[in-house]
């Protein structure tokens, strides 16, 4: 046998790390459905119940358009983690005050604070929105959205 | 516009968290490539260079068996991932002394200590060796072995 000195590692990489976590929100309709889903996001980034809405808070009116339904969602998502992603304001609550179904757009006021993450927990960042397995189920009384984010 | 109080978040659930990584070794003949295979996976668990083989070393030879080459090559990480799992023993050096190719088989020894948090740098828990992407590739003067891990 030979030394165990040649079987010591040396020749190795690692790639392709990829990960994703599904978020499923429900409501009594598909409204606030929409709205927990943007906020689950954010408490995904930051756990929300570490924020609190003080005197710093900010308003900020966010307006998308989608060609369904699916690309709506999206849209609202992605704006979402853009401003998080480029003014680190996270969100702690969430409204559509718009919601126009026959040309899928969406008008939402969120508000929150500036991420400080001496008083907030921040939990784990978010790369992407993905298509992948996004469900939109509307009810009588109850609507479901799942939907898959890169992490 | 209504109160903000009705925008917070409540209705959610995190689900199907799932990631995986890909590992990449080679060597200068197979048998080389799989050890480093079995090694790498022993450093994305602890970082073997915080390990030191003293005189708590043990070494232990495990047999394994396949009915191709992928399946082998399955077996052999899934039995030195068990054999973290249940002894806590992480391999710092490994040597395959046995490689049968027609038979699928292959008797290799480890040689390793057990987990101390307190001196050892713990990295990535690893749940299921897969067979997805799964790629052996033997060529006269250098082979490749990928394997992604569930994590």
């Amino acid at each position: 046998m030979e030394s165990y000195g040649l079987g010591q590692l040396k020749n190795f990489e690692y790639l392709d790390h990829t990960a994703d976590i599904m978020f499923h929100t429900w409501g009594k309709d598909l409204k606030e459905a929409l709205e927990q889903m943007v906020l689950i996001m954010n408490n995904y980034m930051v756990e929300l119940d570490s924020v609190e809405l003080d005197d710093s808070a900010t308003e900020q009116t966010i307006s998308v358009n989608g060609h369904d339904m699916d690309s709506l969602l999206f849209a609202l998502l992605d704006e979402f983690l853009f401003v998080f992603s480029t003014e680190f304001i996270i969100f702690k609550q969430v409204q559509i005050i718009s919601f126009d179904r026959e040309n899928f757009s969406i008008k939402a006021i969120g508000k929150g604070v500036e991420l400080d993450k001496s008083k907030h927990t921040t939990g784990t960042e978010i790369k992407a929105i993905t298509y992948s397995c996004m469900k939109i189920e509307e009810n009588p009384d109850k609507s479901d959205i799942h939907v898959i984010v890169d992490i």
